[in-house]
């Protein structure tokens, strides 16, 4: 493989990018483009005719996944699939997802043009959802696709102007798959391209992120039962304070994670006090805890030493407190072959590349259980996400791409494959 | 002075606190009676009747004070003062400002059955207003009695319904002052019996506390920026957390607090993260701090403390903050001869009582800039106020009056006065 084929690359990239975000794009900027909506709808039809102008295949599934496939010569059952997902959230940004799809599409059309036809079938996937932005179920897409979804997951979910699931689905074309638990045969791996949504690859300067695990997250909500009290005439001696118990817990909990070290990260992202009021002692404080890591026992040790730790607080300070995980994902390893092959190309290719860890959801962890996946990141600038700034410099845009061309070539065009 | 004549004082001042808690009573529980409204105007029009049937010489200022006079034989021109607010917060409870008005009323029948004709004039007040729960704007009944106050203060404030304050106060049948800087120059002596709304009373087992000083305040708004982040993509050491920072900050000065003891306390009673949301790193942070303490000195020297504690945490983690001190009251303290004479008279009828300091702000504070003041406590069960669970035993109500009677007996009825 030469490097001649990548000339335009940056540009095609971006110019593909403004052009998809243009469904559903913000009168302020930003784009918002919902399960099922008029924008999404749009959307799919318009990748679906690109594809098609580019001489792929075009299958869409009953739930409205997008698949545009470069058939493969000689093993014809065989597919390396890539993509992401055509939803964004509510204001989201021109990267998050759909870079995931145009790289997809643009890589399959340079192996095309510089190397003819594959020896598998090489396809890209616009997936129907990911992000829960419309009505509060993830993963719609990707669920779908590895045979996780069951009717009455959904059935009863509304959106926020009270509109049922089934009911923008079959607006919008779509309908339950008839086969739910079947899953294809035919691929071989999955490779999603995606923008690192943190910080870590813009600060390191390295240009692209080959993912080994996808975190396992535990989510907690905490609350803290004291008493409200007069804030004047309440001696710091006689009070059961929700607030300085709250604190005191965090505090720790974070001092805690600091000791851990990378990968672990522990946030409380969330306070609501009771009555919150300027001269009011606190009688209640609830707040989240979300904690991730790569590893269950690690997430699982730090849980209890902090939990432990906030019982001992609460104790201490005669305070109430309940504690609520309402949240328990296990870590998702991404398949080695795949994330050797990633690495090979880059080396080869001579791409700057970083192995890490993904702390967010994507659907690649949907696609680990039933066939070899990874994940490939590019710099998210900033580490802005969910947001009209979401920003990736051109280049990067471009040096993901290449990581991308180079882990699909490797795949669809050499016997050996996976 | 003998007891005989306390005999029925636990019935009587249930009955009416009763009876005047009627007037705004809400339909659950708990009593509504806000400046100016219709509620406030049956209260003070029949407090008039009931200081009127019991031979008082009822007077009404301008904006709604209500005095009942009971008039001495000898100096004419020297009243003592007794007495408190008649408004209440939005569902507040029985005790708050009304028990100082119906103590003060049943102490003077009482002295007027024992002993007759004082020497001096002994007077109840029932204050229009100082609890700031219908305009925000507090102290106006006793502000306007110590000529406190200008029009532009209030006459463009609203209330919740957009009604301005003049609007109001004129369909209660008032209106500004004619004299606003007048001070009345027959006070000799002003004392409001007022319940605790902290616990020290009931938890040290004290019916009655002097009070000696009204604690000074600080108030701050504390305003942490930092950096929102993907709570899963944000390494802990990338991170620019305000949330963490806060909790830090909170946690030390708690710890401040308690190294300084009592009276000081140190409160933060409200606090809104930005974006408030489980997996986001937050970004912003705002809380409120408020201290207090009897001597302006340990005030100041706790908030210079306290907010270099504050900049030092902020610089070390590397997050942006912003202190506005946005209230700063002086301590003010009680006429010591009026505390005496509160004291002797708690030894002699065998009371037994604490000298304390108030924590809360109250009209007495205003009262002390003109007049020689002092405040008795009564016990509030598990330091409960605004709200109707507010309550203080029978028991503790008669010791209250009794101590009020002595007081006003020394006062009113003794020829050296004060």
């Amino acid at each position: 493989m030469n490097t001649e084929v990548y000339t335009n690359l940056e540009e095609e990239t971006v110019k593909t990018l403004k052009w998809l975000g243009g469904f559903g794009s913000d009168p302020d900027g930003g784009v918002s483009r919902l399960l099922y909506s008029q924008e999404w709808v749009d959307a799919q039809e318009s990748l679906a005719q690109l594809f098609k102008d580019e001489g792929l295949i075009v299958q869409k599934d009953e739930v409205g996944n997008l698949f545009g496939r470069l058939e493969g010569s000689t093993f014809k059952d065989e597919t390396i699939l890539t993509g992401s997902h055509v939803d964004t959230v509510k204001n989201g940004g021109l990267y998050d997802g759909q870079y995931g799809i145009v790289a997809g599409f643009i890589a399959i059309k340079y192996l095309k043009a510089k190397y003819g036809q594959p020896l598998r079938n090489i396809e890209v996937v616009s997936m129907a959802e990911e992000e829960g932005s419309r009505f509060p179920y993830t993963f719609w897409g990707s669920n779908n696709i590895v045979g996780k979804v069951e009717k009455d997951d959904v059935k009863d979910l509304r959106d926020f102007d009270g509109i049922l699931f089934e009911e923008a689905m079959h607006q919008a074309g779509c309908d339950y798959k008839k086969n739910p638990g079947k899953i294809r045969d035919d691929l071989k791996a999955f490779i999603e391209l995606h923008v690192e949504q943190g910080n870590v690859l813009e600060t390191e300067g390295i240009p692209i992120g080959i993912v080994q695990h996808i975190a396992g997250q535990k989510r907690f909500t905490i609350e803290i039962n004291g008493q409200a009290n007069h804030a004047g005439t309440t001696p710091m001696g006689y009070r059961k304070d929700a607030m300085n118990a709250a604190c005191r817990m965090i505090h720790e909990m974070n001092d805690l994670a600091l000791s851990y070290g990378d990968p672990l990260v522990a946030t409380v992202g969330k306070m609501i006090l009771e009555p919150n009021t300027v001269n009011v002692v606190p009688g209640k404080a609830v707040f989240t805890v979300d904690i991730r890591h790569t590893r269950r026992s690690v997430l699982t040790k730090f849980s209890e030493e902090m939990t432990a730790k906030m019982r001992d607080i609460a104790s201490s300070l005669g305070v109430g407190i309940d504690i609520d995980m309402w949240m328990d994902a296990d870590p998702v390893p991404m398949d080695q072959k795949v994330v050797n092959i990633i690495k090979e190309q880059c080396i080869e290719n001579k791409l700057n590349y970083k192995l890490m860890h993904s702390g967010a959801g994507h659907d690649a962890q949907n696609f680990a259980q039933v066939v070899p996946t990874a994940m490939i990141f590019v710099p998210s600038h900033n580490g802005i996400s969910h947001n009209p700034d979401e920003y990736t410099e051109p280049r990067d845009l471009a040096e993901g791409v290449k990581a991308l061309i180079g882990a699909l070539y490797k795949l669809g065009y050499s016997k050996e494959g996976i």
